[in-house]
């Protein structure tokens, strides 16, 4: 694919400053980028990297100060803008397979909306339900009564059971499995009976779901994903939590047993909730913080157990003058006996 | 599925206090209960929600203290007994299909008992063995040679591989591969070489293992899980790992080789262990906690390193007065320092 | 399998030492070991166990101590000499199926080298690659114009998307996925949008995948493991990361985009490293350390924030005498009041 830096900034609708004619052949980051390529500037502090890339031109913002000799386009927002100049760039990436493979196995009562595709070897239970220009791939399982919305894309490997549901422009990547039985147990003379888990899973429209993760079915009622929430590779999601809309949850996170988080909240990678508590809205946890407590709206919460981000950097920094307060006690030790020496002479 | 209070009591072996007659048309947790709902109550410090709740009946325990306006049924074990309730309630959930599907495919020499169900695009490699009443869902791989007993059910792309054994009525979760090889390399002259692992995993009866969970087979000899054991979702558990009976291992922990794991061990999520030690009978290991050394039988431990709980929380008590300890020193130095100077003026 | 110790010996060019025609049977750990058996010792520290242990033979270094009763190999490299002797015992273990099952989905354009054997329910995708010798298990998903070397095993279940480039002799354990879209939205009025990820993955020679591992693509040119490098179970490895040569990437670790690992870094298990940091040559990061800020090459790294080990160590250290220290503290206080008490009274 090859395009003017005029023709790129039609699509994006920003302003060329150098040579509008010169050729972008590539997309790369600014640091990678070669001759030829188009890359992109957001953040101010990286500037200087303006002066030595190599790019052929950069997105920046309309406020950016910028090096005279090169070409860029400004623009409101460079990470958008850049965005879609990655799609402009490669239009291939949406073409996705068509038509209902032969080997698609589609049981009783199965409802497929116009121009569905299902690829090879996927296995649609009884009474499932899937969405116009949605697209299932090879080797996907989806369960009885199953409802899947319109333009979502399923990966291959994907695993979603029975009474599950999903909504609209959803994208779920390969190996996750939805609606597996939430652990619950109850103990009665000394071993484990299983609970049933008879609830379901519900996916909002717009949600993200990475690779390899698991969501459990509810006990009973449902487990809830949000409006637009992001979910990374390998996060553990366990029975009845209801996460809110538009958070961002980073890969191998665990959310324990009816916990509820709000919306807008990011959880960074590897965080850990204990179950039956609440996240605020626009609240932030950490990478690895054991939240083991609720959360208030807004804050942003740190190590284990979880406490108020300052809170927690205070402590590591008394952590770490530990050395030198010892040292001083022992010092102070020193001096009281001194004292006590002198006044004993004195005595 | 609609059952008066008096069918339900009848079922679940309990008394019926208020309205026998009402008619129970779904369950729920006590909080989210509305009219027509069954619901319990195990914990008495829960106990004022028994005055708050819309459920049409609650479970609840002989002893419980109840207002006066509601339906009970009274029962020894709440929990158990509603555990019968929801499967009273919900009589198609272990409907699974039945039959060999004409696409799973069996090797020479496999075994299938009575009335097992194997599912479509199943392979099951040549010599292995399925046991009466069985269900294999589509997508599942079974290696050669090995033998699964009866009652078992394994959901949709779950890997088993060659060798493995496992026992009756367990219930393996979707995406989890049994029988990997374990992570096991020697270093010669800069480059790891693969040690082959050429051991086996063995899976006692009556456990139950959650969705994309990782059990390598041992580099000689077993992996074992013991009887009535659960396991969450994406667990990791290493070659040659022992773990006893009716443990609870809670979702993203991971256990490293050779670790031996007593009965009746919970371990809570995200919690790691390294490898070669032991974890005595009934410990508990709580969530996010790293076990570097071996841990007595009937111990709780936490943190990391992971020591007693008790001494942990203690740990975590200084460290939160620090700030006050801080000061204190501070303070203290001021005033050796005004009684050193008194003193002076005092020679 | 039957072999005496002499024929063991050969194959691994050692000396035995003892009775060269006793007749092995089996191999087994040194602790777990019986009569038949041969085992191996490579740390000197468990060199008593050379006396109790009852297997038949033990293969050990050159300069190991050794009790005079019992029967053994000298070699220079027991571990590694351990190892060939695993394969010579278990001949089988090689024994993957032949041939392209008459199920398997060979897309447009598809080239097999010489060899390769494409299991059941295998969907290949258009213009992709599998080298000579190349084996793939069942339920695979190989995407368009993925490119697979020679001799590499592909266990069953793996989903790996378009594009994506696989060395030689490389495993891949069941479950995992590689090339899935990296974690990269831009949020434009409250909302996430999804960045396009179409960059790929980039595989060298002689790597093993573990099970259940999630290997996103690069969002522009590609995310890349190393020659050699190890990685186990259920690791996140997250778009743009580049992993070095001969690497230890063990179970649940979790790596952030753009994240740079030099050659023989050893990263344990549960360790989160954060995105754009570098990890230099030989590093080592503990099991469930925190890496939040680049490492220099050699170094040892420890904790929540990572830092050096022993300095880490150190910190640990203080903190568990921090009872003492308020203990000394207080006392340090009494003295002090006596002190001011005296000086007073002579006032």
């Amino acid at each position: 694919m090859r395009k003017t830096l005029r023709e790129i900034a039609q699509v994006i609708e920003g302003d060329v400053k150098g040579d509008a004619d010169v050729v972008i052949t590539g997309i790369s980051g600014i640091k990678e980028a070669a001759s030829g390529d188009i890359t992109f500037l957001a953040n101010p502090k990286y500037s200087p990297l303006l002066a030595t890339t190599s790019a052929s031109a950069v997105i920046v913002s309309k406020e950016m100060e910028i090096p005279p000799a090169k070409n860029f386009i400004r623009v409101a927002n460079p990470s958008l803008a850049f965005a879609k100049v990655i799609s402009l760039m490669n239009p291939d990436e949406a073409g996705h397979f068509k038509g209902i493979h032969s080997s698609a196995l589609l049981g009783k009562g199965v409802k497929l909306g116009k121009n569905a595709a299902i690829g090879a070897y996927v296995v649609i239970e009884d009474d499932a339900e899937i969405g116009d220009n949605s697209v299932i791939y090879p080797g996907c399982f989806i369960g009885r009564m199953t409802k899947i919305g319109s333009d979502t894309l399923i990966h291959p490997n994907v695993s979603i059971r029975e009474r599950v549901a999903v909504g609209s422009r959803v994208i779920i990547h390969s190996g996750t499995v939805i609606g597996s039985d939430g652990f619950g147990f109850v103990e009665v003379d000394g071993r484990q009976h299983k609970i049933p888990q008879v609830g379901t899973v519900e996916i909002a429209d717009d949600v993200e779901i990475g690779a390899n993760v698991t969501i459990d079915r509810a006990r009973f009622n449902k487990t809830i994903i949000g409006r637009g929430t992001k979910i990374d590779n390998l996060v553990q999601i366990a029975h009845n939590v209801v996460i809110g809309e538009n958070c961002l949850i980073v890969a191998q996170v665990g959310i324990s047993g009816s916990t509820v988080i709000g919306n807008n909240v990011i959880l960074a990678g590897q965080a850990g909730l204990v179950g039956h508590i609440t996240v605020g809205d626009n609240a932030i946890v950490t990478a690895q913080s054991g939240v083991s407590k609720s959360i208030p709206a807004g804050a942003m919460f740190s190590g284990y157990p979880a406490r108020p981000f300052l809170e927690n950097q205070k402590s590591h920094a008394y952590v770490h003058n530990l050395p030198k307060m010892f040292d001083l006690v022992k010092e102070l030790k020193k001096r009281i006996e001194e004292l006590e020496t002198k006044l004993k002479s004195k005595e």
